[in-house]
């Protein structure tokens, strides 16, 4: 049976290009970046042209860019690094009530060792407001973290009103050691990022969410945040040989991160084309799928992501759903694979104003570079009479 | 030039067995660990499967083995991991003096925190004495890590005799809590281990140190000391998704994982005669570069891995030596990789009494698999000439 994708967003296939970029440094090119012999070199100059790559796709420097193994480690490093680099405070973080887990979970360890987090709510379609940020602010808060696009229902978030508000306050000099962070795994390559524009002080990026590798991954950090700067600063997670100018000690794994900043050069080149593509069939996808009877749209049906969809079918779970297109070929999900584990309803869903039903009842379809309008197609044939047979058999109706 | 390698205690090229095994994970058999549907699943199993694979080198259960991103990772898990587990109580953990970078940066950032640490000394071969560790131990101390293998100097420590301490102390009731991690970074794979016997809590071991990618690493958890027993305990130092059984959050890194579980297969196969093969090589080695007028080995003749040698020059440096080296196309180190960026004598040439000028007077030479009689040869012509030639120009002499 041929099997068909739709769960993008939970991880990529290589790209080929990634791959054959990749390739030389396993056997060959495989120096330890450190070393400072003539296979340490090599590697070391492969480090730097990827930083540089992984740079351009944000308008950053490259020396601003510290190569992590997973936007976990990146979301990781942002709030705990925050928090370790002040110590002797009372400490504040404010994060949004639909971050992902890795923001979420840090955030709870983070208040059981006694700093105070603020979640913000958002609005029904997933939308922070901005003001709200704002008025959360206090003296003692150190980091303000909101995801750009939402990973469950692919809302973009006013990022750059909220960096505004972040960068003005640290302007104002009372709160000025407030940093901006957000995570944009999912956002990254997809849609334009310029971290100056949008006043970000750290940002998250990962390499399989856009046909580069798993196991590489990198945070943004401003120039003026960084360890050997008089600046706001960080501190490292991982302590060792203090690679990654001492904020991720590690040997650098090297061919994860020449494939992650190869598929940042052809997510550059080809966003454009590539999201009006999918846009396009994800417009067709939720016309078509809105057409079932009690189908519901979770997430603006524009300020979101080209790739992620998000819906919710009364009288049904969400998982039976998924189940069942999974016996007939086609792979989506009931929201994070990193939630996969979990039987709770949704957090990001019940951030929305759904109920603990209907967030049960939810999919989210995800496309990506190798969706074709045949796929599309296809799973618009299948859904409609699998809703109506697990209706059929449904104890809730 | 043809290049020569003798610097594989600071990484290894991927071996092309592991190579075709890793292949299929990239691009084909793409899938998320966490995704329900059936890319989900194929991929679920093949992780597991690695788990089998690498637990069976250390004679440990599967579900012992904790995937992370790098034995710096590990070996920060294993040390912090344990503190956050203690919160609420006066922590004292014991080290060794000849600790790799990212045991003794740990360590050193977690007595800022507050956590008392104790460095064990070493005698003139690098050996830790267990006595030294038993008069250590006080009922504060929630942990003790000593690595089994120096990275630097090749010395095996009496691990056994270590485990039998902590194990006596904790089956004695008043210090209960204590667990005994060692770093088997260079060790994994390279000689035997069985962590039951060794009465080993926790291991690190890492992949690209046995020819499999960079990227991939474990920490060996006993079972007894796993969140979801009734036992001793780790915290998490990455928040998220839950992976791992909790302890190592992140999507999971499959192609380097299912390399690790690869190489350390054909790790246990080859082992016994490959470790015989190096040994012959290094022996050779010894005794050829004895003969150079002024030099001497650092570590123990005896009782040190079969792959890592490491001498002092007197009236030279071992960087200078190094760069003429790798002139005539040898890669060699003085020392520790993740070293390279100090300049600093080496913690661990002072631990075994060697002076600063002696210390940075040392050259490291680590054999691997690919390393041929032909090769140590070459190097066996080209070192005493190029010792010769920088004693004449020193202005140490």
């Amino acid at each position: 049976m041929k099997r068909i994708y739709f769960d993008y967003a939970a991880t990529t296939p290589v790209d080929n290009r990634v791959f054959r970029a990749m390739k030389p440094y396993f056997s060959r090119k495989f120096g330890n970046t450190m070393s400072l012999h003539s296979f340490g070199r090599e590697a070391k100059i492969a480090l730097e042209k990827s930083r540089e790559q992984v740079a351009d796709l944000i308008g950053a420097k490259p020396d601003e860019i510290i190569f992590t193994g997973s936007a976990t480690e990146s979301n990781n490093l942002a709030l705990k690094g925050a928090v370790f680099a002040n110590r002797n405070k009372k400490k504040h973080i404010i994060v949004s009530r639909i971050e992902h887990p890795c923001i979420a979970e840090s955030a709870n360890w983070l208040e059981k060792q006694g700093v105070r987090i603020t979640r913000i709510p958002v609005d029904r379609y997933g939308i922070v407001n901005p003001s709200e940020v704002k008025k959360a602010i206090t003296k003692e808060t150190i980091l303000v973290s909101i995801i750009q696009a939402s990973n469950e229902i692919g809302t973009i978030q006013p990022i750059e009103k909220i960096g505004e508000i972040c960068h003005a306050c640290r302007q104002a000099g009372q709160e000025k050691k407030i940093l901006f962070h957000t995570d944009a795994a999912q956002s990254f390559g997809k849609i334009p990022i310029d971290v100056n524009k949008l006043k970000i002080d750290l940002l998250t990026a990962s390499s399989h969410k856009i046909y580069g590798p798993k196991g590489a991954a990198c945070l943004f950090v401003k120039q003026a945040c960084l360890p050997d700067r008089q600046g706001v600063g960080l501190e490292p997670l991982l302590h060792g040989g203090g690679q990654e100018r001492g904020l991720r000690s590690s040997t650098v794994n090297l061919a994860a991160v020449v494939g992650f900043a190869r598929a940042s050069e052809i997510a550059k080149k080809e966003m454009k084309r590539e999201s009006q593509r999918l846009a396009k069939l994800r417009d067709k996808l939720i016309k078509n799928i809105l057409k079932i009877e009690n189908s519901h749209l979770n997430g603006p049906a524009q300020k979101r992501l080209p790739n992620i969809l998000n819906f919710w079918f009364s009288f049904i779970e969400g998982e039976s759903l998924a189940l069942r297109l999974d016996l007939e070929g086609i792979a989506v999900s009931t929201g994070s694979a990193c939630s996969s584990l979990t039987l709770e309803p949704s957090p990001v869903l019940l951030a929305i104003g759904l109920k603990p039903a209907q967030a049960h009842g939810s999919l989210r379809i995800s496309l990506g570079r190798q969706t074709t309008g045949k796929e599309v197609d296809y799973l618009l044939k299948v859904l409609p009479k699998i809703v109506k047979k697990l209706r059929k058999i449904s104890p809730f109706r």
